[in-house]
Order: C-alpha cells, then structure tokens, then sequence
C-alpha cells in the first residue's frame, strides 16, 4: 500500500477501506507517513468527504493510536457529554453534579481553557484547595462513591488527533466535518464513554455559523456513535449570544451554584435539564426525556444536586463552604460598568468577542504559557431581546489588572448588535439527532 | 502574510495576488514554507484551478527561483521547443538541424532520458565523439556560427520547480493543467527562450490521454506565454503509438538522419515540418506557416539540413562520418523478431508499454543511476491503420543481452491492439494553439 494511491483514491472521491484508514492513521502516528502527504490528503477529505464508515474507522484508527481509559470498575452506564465550544458554558460544572445526584457515574477528564474558551478544570480551580491530580483508582473509587469526579488529562489520548489537528489548523483543513465529528468523538470514546450527549452550538460565535453545518456535523458524530456502538445523542443550541450571564471562572461557578440551587439565568438552566434529560435516559435512569426532565427539576428544587456539588468538591480537596457562601471564591478589586450609546432592542451578542474580551481581562489564556486570573471576567446585563436605553449599563467587567479596560469596554460594547425593533425570539435549542433521526424544533 | 491564510483563500476558490504567489513561491524555496503547506496548496489548486494571470505569475515566480540563462549575445529570436513526453520522440534530432539551416538560432538545454521516455543529449551521445559539456561561451559562440547547440543542463535553472515537482508526485497533485504549465514554461523561460512552440502529445500513451484535456493544457501553456512576453504556439499531436519506426538511442539517431534526408518515417517528417513552421514563423525566418512550411521542405530536398547536422556534431566533436555512413553507430549483436499471433488491423500501439519494452533492454534508465546501452531498442514494422496476418513481423528488437528477451517480446506484443476492421485513420496533428485562438483540425 502506498499513502500516494491512497491520495489520489479520495481526490478522485472513492471510498477507502477500513486497512486503508488504519493505514494511513497507524503510519502517520509513527511518523512513516509525512506530514506533507497527510496535509494533502486532508484537503482532499475538505473537498471529497467521507462516508460514514470512513469517518467512523477514521475515528477507531485514532482511539487505537494512544492509550484508552478503562472505566469498566465504576458501577452503570458511562455517560460523557462534550460540547463544541461555547463562551460562559458553564454546563459541566451544573450538569455533573445534577446527573450525579440522578444515579448517573460521571467520570470526566476535562481541559484547561485556551483562547475565547474557558476550561472546566479552570473554573474547579477557582474553588480554594480544589485539586484534580487524581491517580486512576482514586478517581474511580471517588464516581464510585459521590458518583461525579473531575481530573485532568494525564493518559496519552489520541495522539494522532492531536498531531493531525495541529497539522490542520496550519493548512487550513480545520472546517471539515468528518475531520472535526471524528476528531471529537475520538476523544470521548478513548476516554471510556459508553455512551455520549453532544452539545452542538449553533450561531455567530459558534464554531458552525449555520443551523444547517450544524445539525450536519451533529448527525455525522451521532452517526459515529452508531457504528461504533457507542449511543449517541446531539443537541444543537444557540451560539448567538453567551449562554448565562458570567463569563469567566469564578463568575461562572458562582452562576452553576445559583443554577443548581434553582436561581440560574434561564437558558443556562434549561440547557442543562434538556442535555441531562438525555444523559438520563442513555444512562438508563429514565425511560423518557420526558421523565428524565421532571426527575431533574425535582432534584433541583429539592437541594439534592447542591448536596452532591458539596460532596464532590469535598472529595477533590476544595472547601465546601463556598457553595454556602459564594463571596468566598476570588473576587475582582474593582467592577467598571460598561453603557450603553444607544437605544433600541439586542438582536446578537457576539460570543467569541466576548470571550476574547474576558481573556484580555486576564480570564483566558492567549497562549499555553499565560497565567490566568480566576477572579475577572465579565457579566453581561443584557442579552438578546432585551431593551436598552442610552445610558443603561449593558455589562459589567471584574477587573483586576485596569491597564486595556477602555478597549475592553469598546470590544464589549461592539459585540452588542442592537437594532430598533424587536426581533421574533430565537429558539435556545434548534433540534436533536439521535441515532433515530433528526427533529428540528 | 500566512500561508495558512493563503491556503484558505485558494481553498475557497478566490485568485490570489502577484504579490500573495511570490511570497508562496519564494518562501517554499528558502524553506521558511514547509512541504506540508505547500501540498495542501496544490492539492486546493487542483480543485479550485487558477486564472491565467495566477498561473503566470506562478511561473515566473519559480523563474525567479534559480538562475536565468542569458541569450541575449545570441543573434536573432531564440525559439524553443518542448513536447510533453512521448516515446520515439526524435523530433529534436531532425527540427534542430532543419530550422538551423533556415536560420533560426537554436541553443537548446537539453535532458537525459528516464524511464520509457528517451533522452536528447543519450541519443546525440550515441555519436562517436559527441559531447555536451560547453561552456557558456563556446555554446554562444557555436550557435552564432552553426545556429545549432545542444549542451546539459548545467545551471541551477527553477529549482522552486524542481521541489514543487517532486512534492506533488508524492501528493498526487501532478495532473493539475496550471501546475503542469506553470512547470514547463517556467523550465523554457529561465533557459532563455523568447518564442516557444510546444508539442503537447494526446492519447493513451501521452500524459494528457484525451483531446480535451490536452487542448486545456496547450491553452493553458500557450496563455502564459502571451502573458509573459513569450510569443508561444501549442501543437497537439498524436500519441496513440510511437512517432516513427525506431525507439533507441543509435536507432533514432539513425531515423533522424534519414528523415534530413528525405527519406524519413511519414509521421515524424509530417511533424517536424509542423513545429519547425512554426518555429520559423516565430523566428520571424516566414511571413506564414505554409510559406516556413515550403522552406523546410526544401530545405530537406536540398541536402542542407545534412550539411547543418555534419557541421553541429562536428562542432561537439563528434564524427561526422556517421551521418554519410549510419552503420558506424553503435549496432546490436542480436536482431529478434516480434511475431504477430493474430490477423486484423493495427488499431493502436501503447507508446508507453513500447517505451517501457526497450527500457527493459538497457535503451533506458530505470533509475537516474542506471547505466543505458545506446544500441539497443526496438524498430516497429507495424503502425496504426496496417493490415497483420499471422506470422508478420510487427517488430524487431535490437539486443545485446538476451536475458529478459521473451519478456520484452509478449510486452510488445500486448502493446498492440488489434481488431479485426480497418479504423477510420486518426489524424497527426488534432490542432494549433496560438495567442489568436485555438485551431481544431
């Protein structure tokens, strides 16, 4: 077999086999494949695509290249959820401990933030004594026991993922679907997922501009999902403005307690109930997401979830106090308030503007190396719908560090798209796929 | 400037600037570009195409890369000839004698053969003598007095070329018409050309296998030319079997000879006598293509071109003699005779299985550092259109070592294609390309 031929079978869109795919991914792991051959082959993938049988053996082939978590020692159905990158997403931090409490085991490996997203780990930080080096018998006696725990990625996962990612983000090979589908469900599956709820975000400051690329990158990793018996469901919401209020690391734990504790913004919390509705049901806690949705609103309103948050905050090291006392995670020196020019009615809030402001405040990092401050952040008064009065104070910045705050006001106050009408409501949640099909709302 | 970005713009199919492809071009060459952008920049090429002001500022571009000859001491409009690869191909053994004695000035850089493909300079060296290492100005010297000199190529001419070549035949991006274009003029222009008239090959045995394809590429040559100040005309010709009887280096010398002589194979005389037209025509020697054409022709008649091809191989030092006397060329011990096993027509003969035969006889190089045996080859008894019975030499072999001689005899064999009626006859020349349009005949 010869990389070359295999180049050419894809430009001329024929499907490769299953050897082919193991193939060029084995080959490429271990460097007897060059990058340049890979590059090429990737834009041929940009232009041709791939089948779903392509794009799950591509998917395998990259699971197969590191190491794969085994979490067959924790009790039921291992339910991961992954989203594709929002701002203020404060989902993970509410929705662990909502479907913990519902019997769900939650073993997650997460990230630190990079750029305009933050990082789940970043945010646990932010609680003092929060640790998240756990050796793998701690983290599965810890889901055994509290039923949720977070740590950070120590195993080797995916190599090849990473290296091919690398190699797309320089040759303009990112924005393919069944690259990014297999490159996330790679992910999940080495990870020890049984089964995966994906959250698709759709919108301006998504990743997938259109409702169309998304429901399409939805169903090609539900589609993963099947063939690789791994039940999947997607949900694709809305990236047109930040989900919440807070953006930024304490800001955004403070907002998953209010959230768990029945006080959150309104399309945080109901994102949450839907994606946990069908970790419920994948987890086999609930026959319905109709069911699974009352079960939760239950369990919020109860105080359960705030019970377990406490638990598992406890088990990590940090101080549960907190969760009583929010004013205990770090708190910004000053707050400047960022007004309004003009009147009228928000229509969009770019998500990624604001994310990019957020990091600037000292919230995210620009590079691997930045340090981050877990205390600033932004948080935004208005969102979309809203009237806006001159003079109204659309967000108001935690700042720390006052050196680039006048640009981030400007960046902030740009982000807002505010016209004089009031547009019809844009719905939170667009559709689901699941491996039944697509239903759009 | 990023290439990244550059890749997403050709991706995307937008053209992109002069300023945009020198930076591409010159920046792979000093290898602050890698290889693996770079081969995911052809292969969105290959998909997305690019203008004619793109693929000319491409080849100048790689023009730019390496050394430039300078002709300028040499009197008169320097013009070129180039085909895109054919087997038998002696048309540079017959045209530079030819349009010499008109008096266009040929000083032409010249290659070794590889693979099925022969090269000018091993056929010329097939001369008792002969030698092609002159220094530049012995080679101005001698085409100002002979009008004729082939020498190697010794400079360091496109290597920008040279490294993009060798990138794309391991990306399977060779067959994109502007990269393939681009590659031959930049070659043409940086050896000194000002006109250039090309023999763009079609059929089963050229590189471009359809008409259409081959007129897009002579279009695409003949555009660049016009946009670079090269007065350039494109000739596309038939491929469907070898030009002549002869495919060897001393047996073509010898088919070449006799074509000055008058007494040539039709097809190569016809074709000579066409791209030579041209070249006086460009070389301003003609006021038309049928008058340049009744020049050559008595140019032939006269013995002239004889007397031109003495002078040059004698100016190389080669000799002379052979050209009165043919048989002091190198001769081969065994001559075999191919036998046909069928009756009917000859309706095709493979070139490039036929060019592979007298490879595999010593005629070629399999590597660049095999050792060739200029006496060897093939002579066809049999072209397309000719009636075959059972037990007819179709062709003969010229052998010096007898090991693989029955392999080589079923290959011949297998390159025909013979049915059992009289084909419509194909025509030579399929049509002219010039900067006023293109010509189908």
């Amino acid at each position: 077999m010869r990389m070359v031929d295999l180049i050419h079978k894809k430009r001329e869109g024929q499907e490769l086999t299953t050897e082919e795919i193991n193939f060029i991914i084995d080959g490429y792991s271990r460097g007897a494949i060059p990058d340049y051959q890979l590059s090429a082959f990737t834009m041929a993938v940009f232009y041709q695509g791939m089948t779903e049988r392509e794009t799950a053996d591509l998917t395998l082939a990259m699971v197969e290249s590191g190491e794969q978590i085994d979490l067959s020692k924790i009790e039921g159905i291992k339910v991961d959820k992954h989203s594709t990158g929002g701002v203020g997403d404060t989902t993970t931090l509410v929705l662990g401990p909502l479907v913990a409490t519902a019997g769900v085991p939650v073993a997650k490996m997460s990230g630190r933030g990079l750029g305009h997203t933050g990082g789940t780990i970043d945010k646990l930080e932010s609680i003092e004594g929060f640790h998240v080096e756990l050796n793998n018998q701690e983290f599965i006696d810890q889901v055994n026991k509290v039923k949720l725990s977070v740590i950070g990625q120590t195993a080797n996962l995916t190599p090849a993922d990473k290296k091919l990612y690398a190699l797309r983000d320089v040759t303009a090979t990112v924005d393919s679907i069944p690259l990014i589908a297999s490159s996330i469900m790679s992910k999940k599956i080495a990870a020890g997922a049984d089964a995966i709820v994906l959250d698709v975000k759709t919108g301006d400051g998504a990743f997938m501009k259109t409702t169309e690329k998304s429901f399409e990158l939805a169903k090609a990793m539900v589609d993963i999902g099947t063939l690789t018996k791994r039940n999947t469901v997607a949900v694709v919401s809305d990236m047109d403005q930040p989900l919440g209020f807070a953006v930024g690391n304490a800001l955004e734990v403070k907002e998953a307690i209010e959230t768990l504790k029945g006080n959150g913004p309104k399309d945080l919390e109901e994102l949450c109930l839907v994606l946990g509705s069908h970790m419920l049901v994948l987890g086999e806690k609930a026959k319905t997401v109709e069911e699974a949705y009352q079960i939760l609103e239950d369990i919020i309103h109860s105080g359960k979830a705030i019970e377990t948050l406490k638990e598992f905050v406890k088990a990590q090291g940090g101080n549960p106090d907190v969760i009583d006392n929010p004013d205990l995670l770090p708190q910004a020196e000053a707050l400047i308030d960022v007004i309004a020019e003009e009147e009228g009615f928000v229509h969009k809030i770019h998500a990624e503007e604001i994310g990019i402001s957020a990091m600037m405040l000292g919230a995210g990092r620009e590079t691997k190396e930045s340090e981050i401050d877990l205390a600033v952040g932004i948080k935004l008064n208005k969102k979309v719908g809203d009237r806006v009065d001159k003079g109204d104070v659309i967000a108001t910045l935690y700042v720390n560090n006052p050196k680039n705050v006048e640009e981030v006001k400007r960046k902030v106050l740009a982000a807002y798209t505010i016209g004089s009408e009031k547009l019809a409501e844009r719905p939170l949640i667009f559709g689901i796929v699941t491996k039944d099909g697509i239903q759009k709302n």
